[in-house]
């Protein structure tokens, strides 16, 4: 297997992506190889400077680079050499089986849908996002790869929604709940009243509305939601994370008794931190496209491209596209 | 002035809104008189048994009771002597300034529009948020009092929301921000960047798009958004709150020296619990009924309702109301 990595995507890249990549294929134990694009005699100065192993690991030259804040669709148009766009081109050529980026995320839903395009029966891709739960972990879609849904794209979140969770997650029969605003098929905006029908009869194990503290609950194991919705709370998840370890990082600092407290607290603190650590968790999955594209964090750290690179591995190794491809047929 | 409560909404209803009630009405010193609503003899039965000083306190009897998972709309019309009905109704009369309900938000919401109705110049009221943030706290609306909306309400919202953060908060010419997925103009749902334009020209100190992260960076004063995304991001922020409380109490309940810890640290995790803890904010206003109607949380303790009842008094008093009506008259 080959994993093609946009090494010039992120916060943190080259640098973070390459570390990452670097760690992955010694870990593989060769089964798979990374491929970085990007920018060969920067990752090869930088590779040679860190006295990286270079086995499994192949370097395919791309000039251009898409910055983070550029307008994705402008981008890939101009930028057919950028990162992204000649990591989703060796996927699409069969010289890649899968690619990583934590770059512009909308150059990657973008890049993605011009070079690999959408799978059958489906209309919009979407970004499975993990936030832990008292289940383990629940699966919400999509979060940000659109800004605008109509019911039945909710409706093909659900499929494809179930077929990641029961593939990685090994979760059997997943319960998907929809996010609204009350919990009776009669509550919520138009978008979600539709969505509800359709998912009520679409075959799926679908156990109704859900409200945004059920997210976290583990009533389910996937919840629906449209891209805006979704990439709000993703956001602001994110950042409840970093108010809480800030007030405890400012306790510690003003108090020597709080100090103390916390050595002694370690576990119990670790714990809340990895719950919040996105890197643990690796890449989110674009579903829906003829491909396979991991989304890693933009401020990933060689850890999250690690783990992300593993997430890609998994999700080729498991066919979740061949599942979702199955579901779907089923419905028709 | 005269506050009317509704002593039967809310999951501790009647007890916790009596006892909050009494609290108020002694700390008030006798600048405001306190009514409850609800059925007489059970509430005088609970007065009587606590023992609970009666100055100040009226009770107006209500036979009806909604519960909160009735329908609102059928609901209030069905029950025309339930508590929330007779407290609004007693608002329109003049015989109270302002209502506290902690019962079904829907039913307050319909009780409201239906008895006071809305302000001249609002379409659609809206319930405003307090969010705690690095900038001392942000409002965010419409926290769910409307499932979906229009770019013309956002930018009511935006009048609202300035009026309350100016009076309430303090903040001079505040800053508002429209909740997006993208900080650009061109980013968003269709709704949102209609909003936007509406937001740019509408004389407000808008500042563009903030992301899920900024609600609690403080970035702005005010950040508004449509009410389904409002009420998913209260509720999912509520379940964190929860989430990490259990993860400390787990780790305390497993281990000494975390108790030992927790301990030592108590001030941090005191900080952290108040941050997350509804009953220290009080009440959220609706904002653009012509009346005043304080809305608190299903759970409400006594303190919450004391906290609401006090919130209460300060939006008569900062007359919030001819704030609002002010800055949309200068736009027109």
């Amino acid at each position: 297997m080959r994993i093609a990595l946009d090494a010039m995507g992120g916060d943190n890249a080259p640098e973070a992506i390459v570390d990452g990549a670097v760690e992955a294929a010694q870990l593989a134990d060769g089964r798979f190889e990374v491929i970085l694009v990007g920018r060969q005699d920067e990752l090869e100065r930088y590779i040679s400077e860190k006295g990286h192993p270079t086995g499994n690991i192949e370097i395919v030259h791309a000039p251009d680079v898409i910055s983070m804040s550029e307008s994705p669709a402008t981008a890939i148009r101009r930028k057919r050499e950028s990162s992204i766009v000649v990591a989703t081109r060796l996927h699409k050529e069969g010289k890649a089986d899968a690619v990583v980026s934590a770059g512009n995320t909308g150059a990657a839903v973008a890049s993605s849908l011009l070079s690999l395009g959408r799978m059958p029966g489906i209309d919009r891709p979407a970004i499975a996002l993990f936030f832990p739960s008292r289940n383990g972990g629940t699966i919400v879609l999509d979060g940000g790869a659109n800004s605008d849904n109509v019911p039945m794209h909710l409706e093909q979140f659900g499929y494809m929604g179930a077929a990641y969770a029961e593939l990685i997650l090994g979760r059997k029969n997943p319960k998907v709940g929809l996010l609204n605003i009350g919990e009776e098929s009669s509550k919520g905006s138009e978008l979600t009243r539709e969505a509800h029908e359709l998912l009520a009869a679409s075959g799926l194990n679908f156990t109704g509305n859900v409200e945004g503290m059920d997210v976290i609950a583990g009533k389910v194991d996937v919840v629906v939601t449209d891209g805006f919705t979704g990439n709000v709370l993703l956001k602001f998840a994110e950042s409840v994370a970093h108010y809480f370890g800030n007030i405890i990082k400012e306790g510690i600092a003003e108090s020597f008794r709080a100090k103390i407290g916390a050595a002694f607290m370690k576990p119990v603190l670790s714990k809340m931190g990895r719950t919040l650590d996105y890197a643990e968790y690796g890449g989110m999955p674009l579903l829906g496209i003829d491909g396979v594209m991991l989304i890693g964090h933009g401020g990933s750290n060689a850890k999250a491209i690690k783990n992300a690179v593993f997430a890609a591995e998994s999700f080729v190794k498991r066919d979740v596209n061949g599942s979702i491809l199955n579901r779907i047929k089923e419905t028709q």
